[in-house]
């Protein structure tokens, strides 16, 4: 039986924009394992209170159920060890929860604050009282204040990703000459703006954005043919 | 015979200072392989003229000549790789990529701007009139200058170290259960701090402190006891 992950959409349930559901999605690919995914909204925490938390992803294989992004990228790496592998290694392992911690306190704070009213236009209309009033409470004031500074926040974003742009310069992919989980982490940053707002994180002669380029055509352009903008 | 290292000295011969250099000591120690360091200043660019480059560090293992601490390090991986690795695996290699470019690009600039009058105090004289020209024409006004922002440029610091703070909060060091090259990395960038600064860079109930402490203390203390400020 195929593995099934709830992953998060918008209004438009082909709209799936969870940068952590993307790292999930995408480590599955990798490792050649069929899936469905089930469309879930932040309303919906009734339907994953069986996963004892209620956030996305959410993944089920067989009658396991597993939840937070890397705690599914470990398992999956141990338990399909034969199939292509996610770290290459121990040190890839340990390292790449270095580039998760990266994405999560660097990536993912920089691109809500310039595209919150972005997810907040996508959503499901259940939705938006729980989404608003949670990321105001969070920001300290409306999510329409939150981007006046978007055009200073999109140049200093573009330089945090300095560290990308100099290992890019020496190698492919983040992972090495191939893709791996650390790369599925940060694209799936990228790709979670890709799929809700029109904002040009990347200029096209940046290294990253040849990266992000060969990540979207991967696994036959999985992530490339998703529901989001061209930018 | 023993390795050698050309390794960067202030004033006084046995402070050492560089963060690169320090990658490579601690490397070297990691291996456990034995080595002689020898002093080496800015004006020294002839002694190293035989690497055909002009920065340290610069290894010298019997005939082979090595320059460039990412180059010297994995050479040693790949030379005594019956030793501790400094990457365990193919994976980790490529990620500890990413912190080598993310400590190049993110620690070095925000250490040095708020560092640039401590390392210039413990120059020799003789490299002085080099390190103000060329520090002053790179930030665009007197070291001076650049050092008056620094109270604010120490909190935006300790913001920027956040994603190292989150993933020790999972694990006690960057390569995991026990250290290796990407600690090195970046603890070589706190050591280089620590060796000419009485800056706190760090504070004491930061987990990022306990981290450095552990390797302070490690190789028998060997970074710990060399010349610097107890910071």
């Amino acid at each position: 039986m195929a593995l099934r992950v709830y992953d998060l959409a918008g209004a438009e349930p082909e709209r799936r924009f969870s940068p952590y559901c993307w790292r999930t999605k995408l480590a599955l690919k990798h490792k050649g394992l069929e899936f469905d995914t089930i469309p879930w909204r932040f309303s919906d925490k009734d339907v994953i209170a069986f996963s004892g938390q209620g956030r996305v992803p959410v993944m089920l294989d067989g009658d396991r159920v597993l939840s937070d992004s890397w705690n599914i990228a470990t398992y999956l790496e141990d338990t399909y060890s034969d199939r292509p592998s996610l770290f290459r290694g121990d040190g890839g392992r340990a390292v790449t929860r270095f580039v998760n911690a990266w994405a999560d306190s660097i990536l993912v704070p920089n691109i809500v604050r310039m595209t919150v009213t972005d997810i907040f236009a996508h959503l499901d209309q259940r939705d938006r009282p729980y989404f608003r009033e949670s990321r105001e409470k969070r920001f300290g004031m409306p999510l329409e204040k939150v981007i006046t500074t978007r055009d200073a926040d999109l140049l200093s974003f573009r330089k945090v990703l300095e560290p990308m742009r100099v290992l890019l310069a020496t190698q492919p992919f983040l992972s090495g000459e191939r893709p791996a989980y650390a790369d599925y982490i940060a694209f799936g940053c990228f790709q979670w703006a890709r799929c809700i707002s029109t904002l040009p994180l990347l200029l096209k002669e940046d290294p990253i954005w040849t990266w992000r380029d060969r990540l979207l055509l991967a696994f036959e352009g999985y992530a490339g043919k998703a529901v989001g903008y061209p930018v």
